[in-house]
């Protein structure tokens, strides 16, 4: 559940990929491990992902500061290189600005 | 896979949405017949969507007048309304502009 009140603008980064569909070993844990350390830098504001064949992760922070610094994160960087070389057939990075939301709950 | 050019700046529309975990009877064929419809429209691009616990489904835009378009559309409208009254808990739109994007392929 998304409780984080409005607070636009601020940014999405949107990563789709296709796994290379080997065995992926790794693989689950490493998204796990970069979506725990994701949380612990600064700007973070929060993460949703769903993966069927497309996998779909969005992390939000609050400026392209913030992005650039994860992008270039030490172990975020290891992690990239790691997925160019043995999991991704494909990805799509896209960098948005966030100019308007709203909800609904039951 | 997606070949779609730079074309930056267009728009994003980011549905994060949680299902009420009853039958959710005849959400699986609306979904796609909204996907098949939103192909139709004036200003789309494309589509990508994930379920797992959370659904997230992006929608690409060339402009907000083509979003407001599609957000009005008689049959979509239907939709949301039974969206609402059947099938999700909660849901999340996000309406965001796409500054940058790159990508990777093996």
């Amino acid at each position: 559940m998304n409780v984080m009140k409005p607070i636009t603008p601020y940014y999405a980064v949107i990563f789709t990929s296709n796994l290379t569909g080997d065995d992926n070993v790794g693989y689950a844990e490493m998204a796990q491990q970069m979506q725990d350390l994701a949380k612990q830098q600064s700007g973070y504001l929060d993460f949703e992902s769903a993966r069927e064949e497309m996998g779909i992760s969005i992390s939000y922070w609050e400026s392209l500061e913030a992005i650039a610094k994860w992008k270039a994160n030490t172990d975020h960087l290891f992690a990239q290189q790691k997925g160019i070389k043995d999991w991704y057939s494909w990805y799509k990075v896209r960098i948005c600005l966030v100019e308007r939301e709203y909800d609904f709950e039951r």
